[in-house]
């Protein structure tokens, strides 16, 4: 648990940097020799978390360029670790003047206060969301690598507020700026959102991401069962606080023959499991669901204490996503990427 | 990941054994030296896990004795590992000869032999529940670990099936067999129960664990905040296909401001977070909810298929609990426990 | 490094118990599934590591009789946890009143006690050579494994005080009661030894373990070197306080051209590097040494200071080996075999 | 053993770069918050593994010039990862033309090809010293963490070639540009590396690194005892053939009575542990010599083979060190602080 810093075993990544500082960086450790890395696809995974793509999302712009210092030569992976670093450039560091005391509702402001004393409190410094580039560009190369293996992922925002999509149509989803994968929720999902900003609100979402094509098998009894592992790299996403395999929650109020799937010759007929059984891969398609609670930036005033203690009144200004979750869906992507390739490079033999 | 069979950092637990196999073990290694260990203590916390506690649970009779073969010195610890075994006397390996080449539905059989192709077909062998009678012995160590501390634990059974308690009565939890923390729905949860073991059922139901007294401070950002361990470790038990922290899945139909818990003089006005703010604890009362499926072993017909391929139809005899969330209970608040108590001591410092 | 009790990772071993306390016991995690156990193999391993197996050495009586309680089904390995224990049969506590709580010279008695307050003062506790008889059975099984790689190994003691062995006969090494790879130094050896015992004293000497059929590029850059990891094996056996590698130290004083090993199209014309080039492998026979010191107990008064930090005479009663580096031929057999084990089955994909 | 290029716990460090590539880069995870990182003294600490710093060693120029990229806020530690990087400035790739597909006798050139197939080929790669500035300075903060625990560091070049420092003058040695700490022997030294050069040839030598300071009880049995701990860090430096702690191989042809360090009421009567007994440090002086190889890139004549097999003469040009073990104390040191500062930490509790 140590240094939580540090995610996976045969791929593993490393990353530093806080929001507000010179740098984020990540270090993959682990990845195949000979690979030629697809960089365009990395930059498209990059841009899907990027802010600025859309109204709906925070203007603060991070051109998320990044810079590969290491592993890589001649245009093809060493074997050896690779360090990737992304300059800080649009930091307003006085945007947060204001607030560099006290505890903004809903942050970690405070937990961290605790923990460490002495905190960057530009920005949430390492909680902030702007770590997850650092994930994004390991799940790319993850996503790469498992794209041999015939293994990929989809992923949408499935829930808004009380808007839920019923549909799921992939390919429309990165087609409309909600990520929604349901044309007939996109507008009131939009709706809402647009709405809790007027408002000076947020709102919170589901986030539903898949993996189609993953081998049975994966996984290790008894705590790094496949589910232990996504569960873990799900809860680690900023703002998650709660995430369910499969047909999750809604199983605790089904028959017990309802909620089994049965098997006939063709394999499975029913996929209520969400893909892991026994804590194992199934060879059925992986679905989770993430709940991602409303941004908790928010531009109306909130009690609080500072530092010492005394009682005061905060507004964050900042320039803040109202809906976070719309992000939240290649950063889920990236996780179970780097779930799945940690597990399928250790029981390649 | 590898070797799922080992949970922990400084108070590491390393578990074997399947359930129809000679014995099952742990190993606690990192247990500080001088410690008197509660035997009574860890023998109720046994008695509350243990099969045939009530009507409502599987009548298999395991005793759960435990010998203590290492690690204790003239009755207390001395601070090298703790091996423990618990011999298996109940095994009735005939109950499962009919299924010894076919896939149980909504069971390990299938993807521990994709896995494994080699495996001990009796009873699940490693993904068995009789696994989590070594969690429970070293969740009760650490429990006596953190009662120094001014750490305790509560949990109880929230909903079976549809039928949900409002209240919690933690005093009264452990006076109905069902560990309901609601006397109002205590009966409609037993009827449920009997009802569905008399269709030949199972029902699933929603474990809820608690800890007072964490201090703030405790995880690690990024990849080892205390949702994420929390959330591995809930997901590594058997059955759990859902977890969410505080207010969970349904902070996404709530506003940001509802969601934030304000704070003022006396610290955090509300606890919607559950505990874990950031990732980190917050001096909150730490609040998780498991989503555990219908048991699985039916005694009912079902469709599957053999280890040819051939499809068959599976009633599954053996002595099965109709709803294992019962038991559930304890075994959540050890691994709770074991997150928490990993986290108090490597936070010592 | 937290909890030193486990090494490796694809092929992972802990062990736990006391020379005094009721068991010794390793699990073995990892294990492929499928492999039947050649128990012979592991028993004459055992032996060669058993007390009393000549005159030379302590006649404590172990029968090293071994129980495998789970990992097993049907005679072969299921890829779960191998968990197995050796009863302690032959404990004599009494032998160890005397010194219960004083300081023996050259044991692990002070520091344990720095270390843990409380310790099992019988017989050494954990640093007792008692543990490595779970080392020996878990190497037996990764040179079972390796065995089927091409992969084999050879040891023998070849140094005792200053009596060197200069030929390296490995088929005579299991022939003579000190290992010796030397016809013409045996007697000599043995001679000194029991000269040391009719003296009260002991004796020193260095190990040498060899591995054939090693694939090139086993280890990982930068840390865990093969050197690295063979360095931290080595250093891990009891009484150990040197090791080295190829021509190891006597490298010091050669011209760089005489170290270097140049090749030509059969390959490497010569090895003075051991099998370790640049930290890997390099398909050359790995060699290493090991400088095992006198054994601390000594029938012979000494200088020492109790708990209480009063200076006191001791005189180690118990049974123990003048010579314990004729034993440490097969543990340090077995370690190397464990680091290989793991390597190659990293290095599988 | 997965990816070496992580070392520690509590005290994390990863490193990235190769020699000839954008930059080295290293990251300490674990540095506890509120630390002024003294710059001065780590720069102090790179100069002494510097090239470039007198006429006997390579005159390769690194300006060794870094920038912190994260984990330092307002001058001072924040407890989040602190993300270093070194652009490597003075890069001549040409040098390595002729070298590209073949294999420098005693280089790592041979077994990374082996493992890797595809390699940077410039100079070592990961394999160079170059990658140990990033060691240096982890090893720097973790001294500057020591020292306010009282534990201090000391190195010397005790031994080159066949000329052996007999005395311990520790204020001598960063006076000489051999670090030897014998003001008698030192000429000679010098002389006899000066002669290597001349001779187209090198020299290897035997480091030794000190620790003052250290409480009893740090290690951890049974396999991360801290001769283990050692042994494996000091192994992971670039050259070592061989390790010994205290007397070492030396204690081979003592007497047990020798060799046994006896105790009265002041402590250890002598020193031939060298600090660790048992596997944990004594309290004593922690004493650990390295055998480093000559130099094996020779401006000679040898002979090899090329990627294709084929027989080839080659001739290092380059510009390299006559005898790296003067370079290789401060590196000893920066692995012996880091083994220590992580002991240190992880039982601070």
């Amino acid at each position: 648990m140590f240094q939580g810093n540090t995610f996976g075993t045969c791929f593993k990544i490393s990353t530093f940097g806080e929001s507000h500082g010179s740098a984020l960086g990540v270090t993959i450790d682990g990845c195949p020799s000979g690979i030629e890395l697809d960089l365009d696809f990395i930059r498209s995974e990059l841009d899907r978390r990027k802010p600025g793509q859309s109204k709906l999302v925070t203007p603060r712009k991070e051109n998320d360029d990044f810079e590969i210092l290491s592993g890589v030569f001649e245009g093809k992976t060493t074997g050896t670790p690779i360090g990737v670093i992304f300059r800080n450039t649009d930091v307003k560091s006085k945007d947060y003047d204001d607030i560099k005391d006290l505890f903004r509702p809903g942050h970690a402001d405070y937990t961290y206060f605790k923990k460490y004393e002495h905190r960057d409190y530009r920005g949430g410094g390492r909680s902030s969301a702007r770590e997850t580039v650092a994930r994004v560009f390991a799940g790319a190369v993850a996503k790469q690598i498992l794209r041999t293996q015939g293994i990929s992922f989809t992923g949408a925002l499935v829930q808004v507020g009380n808007i839920k999509a019923i549909k799921r149509d992939w390919d429309y989803v990165e087609t409309n700026p909600v990520r929604a994968p349901d044309p007939d929720v996109t507008d009131a999902m939009i709706s809402l959102i647009e709405e809790r900003r007027r408002a000076r609100e947020s709102v919170g979402g589901i986030v539903e991401v898949r993996a189609q094509g993953v081998p049975a098998g994966l996984g290790e009894p008894v705590f790094s069962k496949l589910s232990a592992l996504i569960g873990g790299a799900m809860f680690s996403i900023p703002a998650v606080k709660g995430v369910e395999i499969g047909d999750g929650f809604s199983l605790v109020e089904k028959l017990g023959s309802e909620s089994n799937d049965e098997m006939d010759k063709n394999g499975f007929k029913s996929n209520h499991h969400g893909g892991v059984l026994g804590g194992l891969s199934s060879g059925e398609e992986i679905i989770v669901r993430l709940a991602i609670k409303p941004t908790s930036s928010l531009p109306k005033e909130q009690d609080t204490v500072n530092e010492e203690g005394d009682e005061v009144k905060v507004t964050t200004k900042g320039r803040h996503d109202p809906c976070v979750a719309i992000r939240a869906v290649p950063i889920a992507e990236a996780m179970l990427a780097l779930v799945l390739v940690n597990l399928w490079m250790e029981g390649r033999g």
